[in-house]
């Protein structure tokens, strides 16, 4: 048994022991979906919000509780799901809240009840995950205590929480139907920056400080729109817990004057260490401790900017605000200023410091099967396409895990998709032959073993052109072996940090450069591994993971009442 | 056996004795439904296409054929079902593309056939019903051509066919957030009326006639919104088809300097009445024939304006050019001027003329059940609705079609919605209680029993307005023996028309008035009845009524797998 599967094992266990002797509570939501007229950024406009609320409402919850939300579509047209982002769904692989993958979309009028367990504490969030949900606005803090007896590896006096998003004025149906278009027409970089579901962008908390002819923002506190202010007391400790459900921007955040000791990542503790600023890219959670040791009769800024796209989006900004003093004074420094946009070695810098708290599960030594996974901007037909290893993936309409618990072999792509691409591709100039193909094809991972993924960086479709790309593993933490720049060869394995590296869920390609993931399939069901950016994934940047599920037992039928395994159950032929 | 059921069965036999004869065609389309950029009136915006047109591709057939049309969902997140507009739809109710009545919606990346037959020769047309699809560009036109050895009982030489529409450049997503909001935000009134999909919203065809200072159009023809012209020979007769699928106005058609002469509508043949200028409400549709006996080196206007509501949207205009007249000269009269928008002398007269082509069925003599219907705006919680005998129709998850075939009764209401309304109740002011409730409960007519329906119109919320709405029911035509002024009494039936009652789909109730509509319920299925405005559709202005659901053999599972009819053939409990 290897370490991972021990702690696997040990969670399990704990997770046991806990319901047995009465520790741990199921906590129940009832949530309905809707459309409604939101001023996020003080313009308004229409948010995908829950129970009238945007962000949706925040769960919290310990370590192995069990979480049932009762999930209403108040849609007029649209289906909806939700998926618990960084929740592994041991055992409940049918709750990932991923449609075409999971689960049928939930139809407008209807009801599905997600139930799992929280098994390890951490900072979460949750989405939808259906067509660009997520870019309506269809996302919500997710926080995981630790268990009743037990610690954690740090102290703190309070808690703060920031949800981080971007915010565009064109309506996600629009866009949806902009990027599938021929020619593609690019969104664009997001209007405003959200904190909390709230940003300002005819307006500014600091224009003070700027050269710019922006306004001052005149809010009462009482506006959708208004920033949420942290208060603190002096010389105590603060947690902040901080995802990003951006659906483009990667983000830096930083707050005046104070140092951050960075803790967790994505519900796994780390080594900790100190930045007056961190990279957060979309998909990613953190922990940082601060201290408020500054002059108390002052306050910060927090700030939150676009990192790795030219940034034509203005700062997020809220306000730290040290009691007694008055929470509408101004701070009387300007905002931090984030690192260049493209300085990708502060972001190489960060992203290095980020290792596993000694005694973590450590990665098996060896792999069984390693996919090495191109990532390319490519042309189909004319259109736009984002492609892995020259296949651009296509959701079929009957969710994966129902048609491969079931044998329906006519529910998507029988072919394999490749393991690896052409040795003459040069990753650095754009491909000779932009040409790519639809696809719908599986990874089948053996079940129990060891998987290595290369995400491969390159160029884009224009010379010069290599985007950032955050890749979110569903069912899975996975260990960052490593980064590099230019192609992976098998000689960078030398390299790879096996003494401490970091368990996540979502890990960054740099452009032009590498990244070496390593997992253990050992979690029965099928599950998406994509570029978190919402709009990449719209355009084909995910592949599909299977393994086990020949394990999954009964799958509720409310999960699979569409495409073929509807007809299949319908027709009453099961296999 | 009533003269209608003889008529009926008659048509039957016909289509039989084509069918064994070979006569009778299967129509086969493949059509795939999906978002694409359009500039339906000059100004690009998004609409609900079909196989990339907009509006969707006409359907041409001939009476007794069959029609298969494969829908694919294209659409990235909404369901979508197509209702064939005067269709009856013999013998196919889970044809008939109602949301939630006829049909689960069919899902994304999911495909539907509709099979059914055209039995009757006719103007129609087909469009979206789920959400306001119809609103979002979904429609098209369905003509129905004589069987190959029938006569119409008109001659002509040439045809041309006009759907009508209007036009918002907000979404319809939005639009339907907006009414669904307290306070609901009402959509006002279109930016553009348009013909076969082309207005013109920033330009005009006629600006040299008016006072106004809007501009002339500068189109080349080519153009997404140029107008069709309709290029006609000196002295022939012409038959213009002519249908409304508005989702709000009440139009006004004329040609310039040409009278028309009314023989069908909604798919049945009128006594023919000679006019200059025609209402069409939402759901209608015409035949009328003109003679193109004017000066022929000219050309002339065709014109559709606002009827019933304040006109704050211009004008829709094309031309009538008379071969070898060059097409691209303007005609040199102002276009044709519409009845006053109030002016309801106009509209009821034009009404009156409405008769049966003699020889058509006429209806049985007496009915066996009359339903009083009361029209009124409401409010329920502060949302701004619209009911009907005070309920306002919410549709269930679980189209209605299968549950009341299945028994499935927590389905929808138990509680049957009531046949009257109160005796004191003042159809000229608002009511002095505005409250109404939801409802989704069904009015279960007996098979093949006659139905009297008293379409009573009232004040809405504010002093001093009623508004026009075009009721339209599915899987029958209907006798308009009638309509009146204040609120019907049983001394009104004095006044029917039992003599030559025009058979319809849709008729229209006039601000204050009511109309008296007869149908026999020999049709096997569940059918909505409903106000042809899109909105108030959307807020809760229908009925449903349900006959002989037990005569209904097996509806195809396709049209089950959603809600409790999905649950139930999925658990394999069939009643």
């Amino acid at each position: 048994m290897g370490s991972a599967r021990v702690f696997l094992f040990c969670s399990i266990l704990a997770i046991f022991l806990n319901s047995v002797l009465g520790a741990n509570k199921t906590r129940h939501f009832k949530w309905e979906v809707e459309y409604m007229h939101f001023a996020p950024d003080c313009v308004e406009g229409v948010v995908m919000g829950i129970n009238g609320q945007f962000p949706g409402p925040t769960i919290r919850a310990r370590a192995g509780d069990a979480i049932h939300v009762e999930l209403t579509n108040k849609l007029p047209t649209e289906g909806v799901v939700i998926h618990w982002h960084g929740i592994r769904q041991i055992g409940t692989p049918w709750a990932d809240g991923t449609a075409s993958i999971s689960q049928c979309a939930i139809n407008p009028g209807e009801t599905f009840v997600y139930r799992f367990q929280v098994d390890k504490a951490g900072t979460y969030f949750y989405h939808g995950h259906y067509g660009m949900q997520r870019s309506a606005g269809l996302y919500g803090s997710l926080i995981v205590e630790v268990g009743e007896r037990e610690k954690e590896p740090f102290q703190y006096d309070g808690e703060f929480n920031l949800l981080l998003s971007d915010w565009w004025h064109k309506s996600s149906h629009e866009q949806e139907v902009d990027l599938s278009s021929n020619p593609m027409r690019w969104i664009g970089e997001p209007q405003t920056l959200l904190i909390n579901g709230r940003g300002q962008y005819n307006c500014s908390l600091a224009t003070h400080f700027s050269n710019s002819s922006g306004s001052q923002c005149k809010l009462r506190g009482s506006e959708q729109c208004a920033p949420k202010i942290l208060h603190v007391l002096p010389n105590k400790t603060y947690r902040l817990r901080i995802a990003s459900s951006t659906a483009l921007a990667s983000l830096n955040l930083a707050i005046g004057n104070h140092k951050m000791v960075v803790v967790e990542a994505d519900g796994n503790y780390l080594e900790p260490f100190s930045v007056s600023n961190m990279d957060i890219y979309s998909g990613e959670s953190y922990s940082v401790l601060f201290t408020t040791n500054q002059e108390p009769s002052k306050n910060y800024w927090i700030s939150i900017s676009v990192r790795g796209r030219e940034p034509k989006t203005p700062q997020a900004l809220t306000i730290l605000n040290y009691i007694p003093t008055s929470a509408s004074k101004l701070p009387n420094l300007p905002p931090p200023v984030a690192p260049l946009w493209d300085d990708y070695g502060s972001s190489r810098s960060f992203s290095s410091k980020i290792l596993a708290l000694k005694g973590s599960p450590k990665p098996p030594k060896k792999h069984d099967r390693r996919i090495i996974l191109l990532n390319t901007q490519n042309l189909i037909d004319g259109y736009t396409k984002w492609a892995i290893n020259n296949v651009s993936l296509v959701l079929p309409a009957t969710p994966y895990l129902g048609s491969i618990r079931y044998g329906l072999n006519n529910a998507f792509d029988h072919k394999r998709p490749p393991e690896n691409f052409r040795p003459d591709y040069d990753v650095s100039k754009p491909a000779p032959n932009q040409n790519s193909t639809y696809g719908s094809g599986v990874y089948m991972l053996n079940f129990n073993t060891t998987v290595d993924v290369i995400l491969q960086n390159a160029n884009a479709l224009k010379a010069n052109v290599s985007e950032i790309h955050p890749w979110h593993l569903h069912g899975h933490d996975f260990w960052v072996l490593g980064y590099g720049e230019g192609r992976f060869t098998e000689k960078d394995e030398m390299k790879f940090n096996m003494k401490n590296p970091p368990l996540r869920n979502t890990a960054v390609i740099f452009p032009y450069g590498w990244t070496a993931l390593r997992f253990v399939a050992d979690n029965p069901g099928v599950w998406a591994f994509h570029c978190h950016i919402e709009p990449h994934l719209h355009m084909g940047m995910g592949v599909v993971f299977a393994e086990g599920v020949h394990h999954v037992k009964k799958i509720p039928n409310e999960a699979l009442g569409c495409g073929l395994t509807g007809k299949m159950l319908m027709n009453n032929v099961h296999n």
